[in-house]
């Protein structure tokens, strides 16, 4: 197997040169003054280290040994535990938590780098430590200040780990109908009582304790979503002092057995009147949970892009090494047999596609990292919002999008390989299982396309979709924009499908999820398209000081508008397909 | 799990409506007089029952057990010499064996539903009969009287199987560069010595013998694949009385472990001055096998299809049990808490891209099948050849894009299940991973797009492509055809890109690759165009009879030409883009 390499110089193409990340810094007032790029690089190789010497060498066996589970005791595959020592002494839990309790602060524009990495090197394990990371994330924004003071410093330093228990076997999409109860309880607490499905992390051998957030439903609850609360339930119940007592009422009843990501464990959470505390409003933790959700959706985005990473990485080494017929303009390895696949025309275009894949979720990563980040702290409450807007609509985008790619990309890594491919000690088919379940959990993709056309573009008369594409075109009128005309074309396809969709569904509701997850598609590559083609342009304005590198990024744009974007013909002529034919048959008749 | 159903009143629908078998099969000298549309329906119904009873039920288990290796011994997992037993004694080895040597001599357009039947009960079961079956073929046609009499009875009784040993640790695709020897004995053998890999069925214990087909190269052998020879080498000489004498030189030196199949032995096969015996021509082996290759490449592509199906069953009985959400049109099951989910637009166009992509493949399997007859059987030469041209344009279509839109549909199915198809128990991801191969192996699909577009469309000058568009043209001019617009227009698109391509080609060889599996796929979905529009105007001159079943017909053919065969838009646009922005990259700059 291949070794993972950091893509350092690629992220620091995006960060230097494309986002100029130490400009935008400059002027948040959580950054200003603290954070130069050295730095941010510095944290970045730190994270690259991490991934390929500790994290990479433990994931085939990971998935050879997978998580196990007895009598609700649940066991990581040998060396995690190590590793995630080595993980929380690094304050990685905490490199974008908040530093009144111990967080790093550090932008979230960086942050998604790290996680690509993370996940590129080790998928399994990397969702420990995303769900702490999200778990903090939601008690800071919605948890009271004593909550906070006790759990997210021990959180942060990697001590105790978070998880998010939302899914019942009968409520997962549909989380209105869960059944969890919390009762009141005389000293300010609750009692929870449920069960929980697909609950990764509920149990493991990596922390000293596990703080749940638990969606429950209190006594005097309406019906529907309107009627969840958000609970704070530790595995351990904490003393006044800060240190561990009695053992909570809740366990761990089984894990799952799955196609990949084996060595995280996907738990069936038990809690039989454990004690709990609220975590913001009443009857409103669903919104609290989102909180949470949403920094998940990017980061389960990101896995797609990580794993794809790295089948690109073995895949390209194995073209290089792979001696196999003849390239078709004539010998390349004269004095060889055969010649390097790496020549072949349709092995070049799957090595293309998952280069231009990957390099554009990269930088729509780093652009919805960035929106984050002003979201959080920028200047004004107008800038604020119009970030937090913006984010709105390109998380289901980023999450969707880069993990159906990321399978699209997994699976053309396996396919170079040919049948080595398929076998398990080449890692390619391990990518393949792992990268699938980013496409279901965390909302599956056909529910992140419903919030993107249905939430997102129409529920506001398309006002957040028109302010994204005014951006693009305010762009393309710059000077020395490359692929501009195709761009501009690809912005009015995607402008005018919106229209239609929007039109049709005014007569017809059943045309906004009809129609929902190739527009998300679509909607995508247009994206890429407009990333792409800011990256080719700085990469043409600087390519004396690096011309290898940035010659590449110039030649895979090129391939990306040649060779890709034409997709988008094909999408939005299904799209004006229409929902009629969708309902012609009888539920019998399937 | 779902149980597996044979779509049996879908095949007679392809048999009786659409195809008329009948009065095929009364042409044909081989069949006139011995075949009849009951004895063929009999004999479906029984291979359904032997499919859903037999071998549905050690498919999960047959995972989970895997094939295991020991000492050079294979052992299958539970249940499967019992039925290879079963399935043995019902003759299905020689469903189309020469009838001269105790095949049934069954019609292609026949057998390839019963292997779409197998192939969706058990996958990995399926692979050691459809090997056997493949090699009685080369051996039926190449080989030499007394090894006919002598190998053929016992493999069509299923007592002995076949293999295939084609690849070498460092030729697959190249076959030219094999070093495997084969040293001419006294007594007319050859002592056969080299080490294959990725030998399916190389060893196992399910038959009393197994009969290997090998490729070596004779010592005065041309380099190239013009030094090929093939010969028969079983696991144990037999005597002149037909009885098992001694074991032959060769072993079986470790099995694989793998994304998928997990029952189907893939093995390292090492022979060791083995006896063998030269089947047909010195050096023109490569050619021999290909008689297999073609066999198995159809058959493969079948896999396809029979996974897909079962994937499709089982997701829609999921999605008529599943309640999450309301429909948007308003309850459908108001006495419940939310509505199933096949009534959500986008779990309706899951399982409708599966259903429309799985009866467009098994009508195109059919059409492949009949056209094989022909060639077969057919009264004069002249017929023999224009089918057999068509087999040869149509075998890589079959190939490739059944298992492309294989693997397609039973992502399709996991998704329909959200977490619950990740899941190992529900059996879902199973169906990806057994499905994953079929675009791999026996070609990877990458070459059999290369074979359609540079050997079968662009080497003959376009002839064959020309007829088979010609025959779909005049097909549509016909009373009564549905979607006729939308047909030609397709069929004129292919054709406009088949010419661009060949143009560009002329001047620049790496064209045929830089387009051919964008092409090959542009290619299938006109192909499915013109059986889609057959079905549907069939169907509707047939409504009457029973609507239920004519009106999904056609509710699903209108599917297809809304919302599937507008992709051709984003191909044939991808093709366009050429190979320009292929080659800009260096091998360092990947």
């Amino acid at each position: 197997m291949t070794d993972y390499k950091a893509p350092l110089r690629d992220i620091h193409f995006l960060l230097d040169d494309v986002f100029d990340a130490e400009a935008k810094w400059s002027v948040l007032p959580g950054f200003a003054g603290n954070l130069d790029i050295d730095t941010a690089g510095a944290i970045l190789e730190e994270a690259g280290k991490l991934a390929s010497s500790s994290l990479a060498p433990l994931n085939r066996s990971g998935d050879e040994e997978g998580a196990r589970w007895r009598d609700g005791v649940v066991t990581t595959p040998t060396g995690f535990k190590e590793a995630y020592a080595t993980y929380a002494e690094g304050g990685w839990v905490g490199l974008s938590g908040n530093p009144d309790f111990g967080g790093m602060g550090m932008p979230k524009m960086l942050a998604v780098h790290v996680e690509e990495m993370l996940y590129a090197a080790n998928s399994s394990f990397t969702l420990y430590s995303v769900l702490s990371s999200g778990a903090c994330l939601a008690i800071d924004t919605h948890a009271s200040t004593e909550l906070k003071a006790t759990y997210l410093p021990r959180m942060y330093a990697g001590r105790w780990a978070g998880s998010m228990c939302l899914t019942e076997a009968h409520a997962g999409t549909d989380l209105g109908l869960i059944r969890t109860r919390a009762e009141p309880k005389a000293d300010g607490s609750y009692a929870i009582s449920g069960s929980k499905i697909f609950i990764t992390g509920g149990e493991q051998d990596l922390t000293e304790n596990i703080v749940h957030l638990v969606l429950a439903k209190l006594p005097d609850a309406p019906a529907g979503p309107k009627g969840i609360s958000l609970f704070l339930v530790p595995k351990f119940l904490v003393s006044a002092d800060g240190t561990l007592s009695e053992r909570n009422a809740l366990s761990c009843g089984s894990i799952e057995h799955k196609m990949g990501i084996k060595a995280s464990a996907t738990c069936v959470m038990n809690f039989d009147g454990a004690t709990g505390w609220l975590v913001g409003e009443p009857n409103k933790g669903l919104a609290a949970m989102f909180t949470m959700m949403n920094y998940e959706r990017l980061s389960i985005g990101i896995q797609g892009i990580g794993c794809a990473e790295a089948s690109y990485q073995a895949a390209v080494a194995y073209a290089r090494d792979r001696l196999q017929s003849r390239a078709p303009g004539g010998p390349v390895a004269k004095d060889k047999a055969a010649d390097p696949i790496i020549h072949h025309p349709d092995v070049r275009r799957m090595l293309l596609t998952m280069k231009a894949l990957n390099e554009g979720g990269r930088a729509l990563a780093t652009y919805v990292g960035a929106q984050l980040d002003i979201a959080k702290h920028g200047a004004d409450a107008v800038t604020r919002e119009a970030a937090q807007t913006r984010v709105a609509l390109l998380t289901p985008v980023a999450k969707a999008f880069f993990t159906d790619t990321g399978l699209e990309s997994c699976i053309n890594g396996q396919q170079v390989f040919g049948g080595h491919g398929y076998i398990r000690e080449w890692g390619q088919e391990q990518l393949v299982r792992d990268v699938r379940i980013a496409q279901i959990y965390e909302g599956t993709n056909g529910i992140q396309a419903l919030d993107l056309l249905g939430r997102k573009v129409l529920a506001d008369g398309g006002k957040a979709l028109d302010e994204f594409l005014a951006e693009i075109r305010r762009y393309a009128e710059e000077s020395g924009v490359e692929h501009r005309a195709a761009l501009l074309d690809a912005v009015q396809k995607l402008e005018e499908t919106s229209y239609w969709v929007r039109d049709q569904a005014g007569q017809d509701s059943r045309q906004v999820g009809a129609a929902s997850v190739e527009y998300l598609h679509l909607f995508g590559y247009v994206t890429y398209a407009y990333l792409w083609s800011k990256m080719a342009s700085v990469a043409k304005s600087r390519m004396d000081a690096d011309p290898e590198f940035y010659s590449a990024k110039l030649s895979t744009a090129g391939f990306f508008f040649n060779r890709i974007l034409p997709r988008i013909e094909g999408l939005a002529a299904c799209v004006r397909g229409g929902a009629d034919s969708l309902y012609e048959l009888a539920e019998a008749q399937f």
